[in-house]
């Protein structure tokens, strides 16, 4: 079985990720995380907020709508623009994305093996990638409106709002955190390719003359926090855009890839210089002056930008693939212990001793006032364990009979699954220090 | 000045919360949390996870998509009568809800005084709230999707994945915090009736026999909730719902109150016994069996469902209400500690000493690695105490010259204004301990 089937399979199984809307058929490019996938998901957002926001003095947050005034979206250029070629089947009429060679050769061989003589393909025309929707209860142009497509516009439209409403000075950051819609037209890869995912979206506005070298700071501060998390160092790298491959606007632009399985190297954030057209455009289109005046210099200008943008399921997959490890007798994620669903796992060494289980109750409801821990008392420790492991706990307590004459539980590592005898009283700081 | 408008003008003056697309010139019924508004937000947030899911060992966590297989949408009823009545202004073709006669007299009355002799309006029909959007490279009945109008559906669809992936046994719960989406005819009343907003929302599945004993737990336990946020207790209540109010569904149905300045009595959080209804509905639909196996007695049944949903923004709304007091000589938000966006402020007495500075900044690198904290250097200490009473700082740490001497500083307290000297080795345990 191929490594990312398997972790798909365990991600269904433990409840870390669910096919969206399974119990009807599904609907492609939607997933719903699992108890254990949200939280995971929220470890890896509040792990995010805290480097981005609450770690810095230069960086503010924000919450923003996800339908917006569709002039942000027609300002933006997204109307006219957001868009992949499609092309169509004339067979089977199904459609695909015309600049993806791969995927039209393997459906024109498809009908060829079902014997298919010609396989022939419509001429390719631009699909927009914006959802669609009405507000209001009337169904026509002028309640037209967009699920957003990207977080970062809620930031530029709120620029204004923000510097007059904070004490904030270029250079300054607004970091957002948020779901985005993108109507792809052949979702795919599992977590990699969907149409409804969640944004860590920070826009950084600084000097034009200092843009690159914020774009670098950001770059390496971004690479840092990608490996604090754990993710090891050969399977992430840097790759530069090439300059037809970058928005028209983005003076600079690289990725941070990871090394998937099965894909190879593909974006896991990805990190633009996107010069000072967003609050240039933003400022034509609506009229206002979103220029910034200099409380020192008295310099007015506008800001450039400088954006790591990352996806937090295509990190979120990442961080399971880079966990996921096998030896000859189990599966187990070795997750950062901060990122881990479960904290510790608490066992009472057999279920049916009551003064067993009424003492690992004691240490259970303990250990719960500080961490996210959980309770197994089925079946053997062995099996107790193996299903830990599956999630990624770090630890595993064990109430013994040894417990009941000198307040000592094991503690059970996940990594290596030594244990070691540790005292009741010094269990949260034991837990504490490696947390 | 009324006392909602006074709140209206700080949220916004103090980066809580901006009108969406303001820039554009808005759109109705959406609004964008600031700086300050998103800690808030994710302060109540976490408080509710914390309580709902953390602290709990009978409740899970989930995060489904927003965007599901339309067949879940036809199947709770929402296509069919997830609808208010509509009625049209036959002068000015405004639409209105016409089960709102106070709008509507307003309005005839405003046509009245302008001169119209006559104001009639259209016969009501049914205005369905879903918003509709399409999936894919196809706009047609075959890609028609929803955007949720409540979270609870992604729950329901994924009981079996849930029953399969985790250990839970009913009596247990799914809770779950996302976004929801109603297309309001007329949005309003700020905050409290919008058309994107956060819903935290628990199913609690449980034995029918048992479904009236825990709905009047969960009741009291989310007033108790509610009260522990800082809300005053004669500012909530209880009100069940009439037979003829509630869904046709539920069995028993009460929302938690609180009285809105203005409005008055208006729903915080709705608690509802939805019986076996949806589980049974989605299993006709979906040909799945939505029933429950208890493992102690093999009985087979389908759990009944009590449901604690609450909005975020109208929480948010009510605990800004509730906060907000004035004296002679300030405006500050009384907000519980934990929820304030900032935790303690540290100032510098003046800027210009670079001692003085230097110090207080050692201080604020301090108190970061533990709490949200802010720093200010600006102007006097006066008007630095009235910015972040406005944003309901509770504690503001000064650093001045007698700190140079004795290592200690002036905390000065948010609701007293009283200023206490503590030592800066103590600062942590002082601040952590009234937290």
């Amino acid at each position: 079985m191929a490594i990312l089937d398997k972790i798909v399979a365990l991600a269904k199984r433990r409840g870390f990720v669910y096919p969206g809307s399974e119990l009807y058929g599904g609907i492609g490019g939607f997933w719903d995380y699992g108890p254990n996938g949200v939280e995971l998901a929220n470890n890896i957002k509040r792990s995010w907020w805290q480097a981005m926001v609450h770690d810095r003095e230069d960086v503010v947050g924000l919450d923003s709508a996800i339908i917006m005034n569709p002039k942000v979206w027609e300002a933006s250029g997204h109307v006219s623009s957001f868009t992949d070629p499609l092309t169509e089947c004339k067979v089977c009429h199904q459609r695909f994305r015309a600049d993806q060679p791969d995927e039209i050769e393997a459906h024109t061989d498809k009908h060829r093996h079902e014997g298919q003589k010609s396989v022939a393909w419509t001429e390719a025309r631009q699909f927009n990638l914006l959802f669609r929707t009405f507000v209001g209860p009337v169904e026509d142009n002028s309640s037209l409106a967009y699920l957003r497509g990207e977080t970062c516009q809620g930031i530029y439209v709120n620029f204004l709002n923000v510097l007059s409403s904070m004490r904030v000075r270029v250079p300054f950051g607004i970091a957002q955190i948020g779901k985005a819609f993108r109507n792809e037209v052949t979702p795919g890869k599992y977590l990699f390719r969907v149409r409804e995912f969640e944004q860590m979206e920070l826009e950084f506005f600084v000097h034009p003359r200092e843009a690159t070298e914020r774009f670098t700071y950001w770059k390496e501060e971004r690479l840092r926090w990608h490996l604090s998390l754990g993710l090891q160092k050969d399977h992430v790298r840097f790759r530069q855009h090439e300059s037809t491959e970058r928005a028209h606007y983005a003076a600079d632009s690289w990725d941070i890839e990871y090394d998937y399985p099965e894909w190879g190297w593909k974006e896991l954030e990805g990190i633009a210089n996107r010069t000072d057209y967003d609050l240039k455009t933003h400022g034509k289109w609506s009229g206002k002056d979103l220029s910034y005046s200099d409380p020192l210099t008295n310099e007015r200008y506008i800001p450039f930008v400088i954006e790591p943008s990352v996806g937090v399921s295509r990190l979120f997959l990442a961080l399971l693939i880079d966990a996921y490890k096998e030896d000859d007798k189990r599966a187990f994620l070795q997750l950062k212990p901060s990122l881990a669903p479960v904290t510790a796992a608490i066992f009472p060494l057999v279920a049916n001793k009551p003064q067993l289980v009424e003492k690992a109750r004691s240490v259970y409801h303990f250990l719960k006032k500080h961490f996210v821990v959980g309770w197994d008392d089925r079946g053997n420790i062995g099996k107790r364990y193996l299903a830990q492991d599956e999630i990624g706990t770090p630890w595993c307590v064990t109430v013994d009979y040894d417990t009941l004459k000198d307040d000592t539980v094991t503690v059970r590592d996940r990594d290596t699954t030594k244990q070691e005898r540790v005292s009741i009283d010094r269990l949260k700081e034991y837990i504490g220090a490696k947390l």
